[in-house]
């Protein structure tokens, strides 16, 4: 589930009844559906033309990457396997040709990557905007799921690979910056995100990791998610957050704080992981750790050592 | 899955990779999903302002109502039992508060009505037209779920109520008929479908039914889905279609053919059945014999004992 925008999902929750046998409902990446020995996971997220992406700019395959991505990676964030796909698209005239098509491709060619099978859906007309709905199905051992509610005091936080790289290209893509090969490859990072999903199966299966979460709106906010879930604090290390060469590069060139972005800015879909010290050793994946979980409430964040101001509320998107 | 636009269906599963492991993609009400003891149906519907509702004539709580039940009504045509839903919705900025709150109440009080819990879903902003999205998934046991495929000749058609009063409401909502109580009540049904789900599952269990779905488009265009997928075709009497009263008289009144409004036109959400000649006996619910499957292709009409060229493709949305 994407975090909601107009307190709707609080609304929601204190009207809709619980759910039943079992089940997990609202407030983590992904819904549980009890099902013989297995869970099935479960989550939506909707792309809307103008709001996440402007198809002035973005490349039809872009748009159907990372509409299947994002699902994907929200089955990665529980350590599960992802199954199947739903896909739904209101389309205006303008776009029920060639640029469908084109859709489909980059849909069709992550969908394959991943072994994900598209098992329904439905298309209809739209007056102007193209709206998209993906719902995927996961799969993962019965009571295996790794929530966001776990997190213990004295673990430490980690994520799997360089962050802000997405939130840079949005910036380049949205300020008109040069498109050097380095500005490129943090835009292509914005359109075509990664679902880590062998890494995400690798953690959870370690049996060390207490807590996970795809990162979607930037540790800033998403690291909160885990840290209300849980009742816990945190620690983060401004200076420790893995930052790519070209992110590194460009930001100097354009006198970006690289850090900063890297803790606020969203879309990178690595996860966060919370757990023990020696989860690294156990799982063949890059894992960078970032800070440690604390008795208190919320994040303190540390620059050279110092507890710094910085506190960014997380992502928008455009 | 709803019923394709532009030809993307087949776009799709000429494209697209297979589905492996038994499981039921594309084609029928819902995909089959085999989890366990028990297969998960699972089907999405898109509904879009302009294109399914216009904002200013529809209430919201209607709104809400219609969206959650056609998609319980897509379980019900599998002879399966609802679980959960997800909600996905793009409020464009003058429907971001009383407009959604009314909204989710309709779609709170049809998903309490049926047990059915509200597990995940998204909301997010869009700029102009409200689009909603919804996933439901629902049970049965495995291999049970009655498919579109499977009418056999000599079996017998059925349907679970009274053909044609949501459109000859939405047919009174377009051409601004006088709205008298008869009118009321048909305009109602095109606006608070209920799904049949306990006729569903009576239909499933007595073992007498070969195919199922449920009837969004109208007979004339939805039984052409199950003689394809069987192979078959059928005989149907126009003079059989169950009409409601109030749509007998408000069609006399207004000089509408109620038999052909009864057989083109869509939204009724009734349950269209095809089985053996003892069915009827052995479920405890109305079944209105409409006709009987034949070795043909295709829909063979009937009327006053004669074959008639009435040949309508079905019904259109607005």
């Amino acid at each position: 589930m994407a975090n909601g925008e107009f307190g709707l999902i609080d609304h929601i929750r204190a009207t809709f009844a619980r759910p039943a046998e079992g089940m997990v409902g609202i407030g983590d990446d992904c819904a549980i559906v009890p099902a013989g020995e297995c869970d099935l996971l479960i989550s939506t997220d909707m792309v809307i033309e103008g709001v996440h992406f402007l198809r002035s700019d973005a490349e039809p395959e872009a748009v159907g990457h990372k509409a299947a991505a994002v699902n994907i990676s929200d089955i990665a964030a529980m350590g599960g396997k992802p199954v199947a796909t739903f896909l739904s698209i209101a389309l205006p005239k303008d776009a029920q040709g060639e640029w469908v098509e084109r859709f489909l491709e980059g849909y069709r060619a992550i969908s394959e990557q991943y072994g994900v099978a598209l098992l329904g859906g439905d298309t209809t007309s739209s007056l102007r905007d193209v709206a998209i709905n993906v719902a995927v199905v996961g799969r993962c051992g019965r009571g295996e799921a790794l929530l966001r509610s776990g997190a213990q005091v004295g673990d430490t936080i980690y994520v799997t690979g360089p962050l802000g790289d997405s939130g840079a290209g949005l910036k380049a893509i949205l300020e008109g910056t040069e498109r050097t090969s380095e500005v490129e490859a943090l835009i292509d990072r914005h359109y075509r995100p990664t679902p880590r999903v062998a890494e995400g199966v690798a953690i959870r299966t370690s049996g060390k990791a207490h807590a996970m979460m795809d990162i979607s709106d930037g540790i800033a906010s998403d690291l909160g998610h885990i840290l209300r879930a849980s009742g816990v604090g945190a620690e983060v290390d401004l200076d420790s957050l893995p930052i790519s060469a070209e992110m590194r590069s460009v930001a100097a060139a354009k006198g970006w704080n690289a850090s900063h972005l890297a803790a606020s800015a969203g879309e990178d879909y690595e996860l966060l992981v919370v757990g023990t010290s020696e989860l690294p050793q156990l799982v063949d994946i890059p894992l960078y750790s970032i800070g440690r979980i604390t008795a208190g409430s919320g994040i303190v964040w540390l620059e050279g050592g110092k507890k710094t101001e910085f506190n960014k509320s997380g992502y928008k998107h455009f």
